[in-house]
């Protein structure tokens, strides 16, 4: 199968530098975290601000890459390995983010959105509106309820 | 910046092979759709099924490209534009789609879902377990109640 080529959209600044907080522990993350798009997509950001939420997709290119074993050690879990795709791993064979962000603002260029688990000066892929679609009222808890080990 | 280079991890399987109908109107489709891994990440699956929905990352293949005007046309609004980001046109700057698709249950390396808004033979980039940080109870409508023009 062929190779995908993408090409940022924009970057994320965030607060993190080194190490971004786990996607569940991002409530109280103190900002400001922003997208940045190039100029050539401001346009593109009309009516966002209909939406209450918006998905994030970006790149995580300090992500340390896959290494091929298909396992992946959720901090939860203290030791105990899932599946690399029953996980939110940034380590996976495309290193593809997604966040659900709530949205703030925007001004120009930039869209305002409250914690993000995104590094500093991520590439920023694309954003998408959250809707109905989107949203299931019964996801379950996954692992999360399993013992560490 | 960068290029960006991902890899399929697997193709798509759907009825679909011209056109796939609009994300919201997929509840009533008749599948099967199937998540085809490739060989090597048939261990990443483990787990998965502990989750009751996933979110599937793929590649629009098939789409027309961007066309650098910024706006989409959306179906439901019959003649009116919003905003490119504002939309799920799969005519974007980097084609990824997503859906969130109901897990049915797992086969080896055959992931099976409830209905994709997904063209068949799609190469799939990352399937991601959908939890409660993405599970928001008030998307709200968007622009869903503007008026066609």
């Amino acid at each position: 199968m062929n190779i995908i080529v993408y090409r940022p959209i924009g970057v994320i600044r965030t607060p993190y530098s080194d190490m971004a907080p786990f996607q569940a522990e991002e409530c109280d993350a103190e900002g400001p975290f922003v997208l940045e798009l190039l100029p050539e997509y401001e346009t593109a950001l009309e009516d966002l601000e209909c939406f209450r939420y918006i998905i994030v997709l970006f790149h995580m290119d300090r992500a340390r890459g896959y290494n091929g074993s298909g396992v992946a050690h959720p901090p939860s879990l203290k030791g105990g390995i899932v599946g690399l795709f029953a996980s939110r791993s940034p380590n996976r064979p495309n290193p593809i983010g997604l966040d659900v962000a709530r949205l703030l603002g925007i001004e120009g260029r930039k869209v305002y959105t409250s914690g993000l688990s995104v590094l500093d000066e991520t590439p920023l892929i694309d954003i998408k509106p959250y809707t109905r679609m989107d949203s299931k009222s019964d996801p379950g808890d996954g692992w999360a309820n399993r013992q560490p080990m």
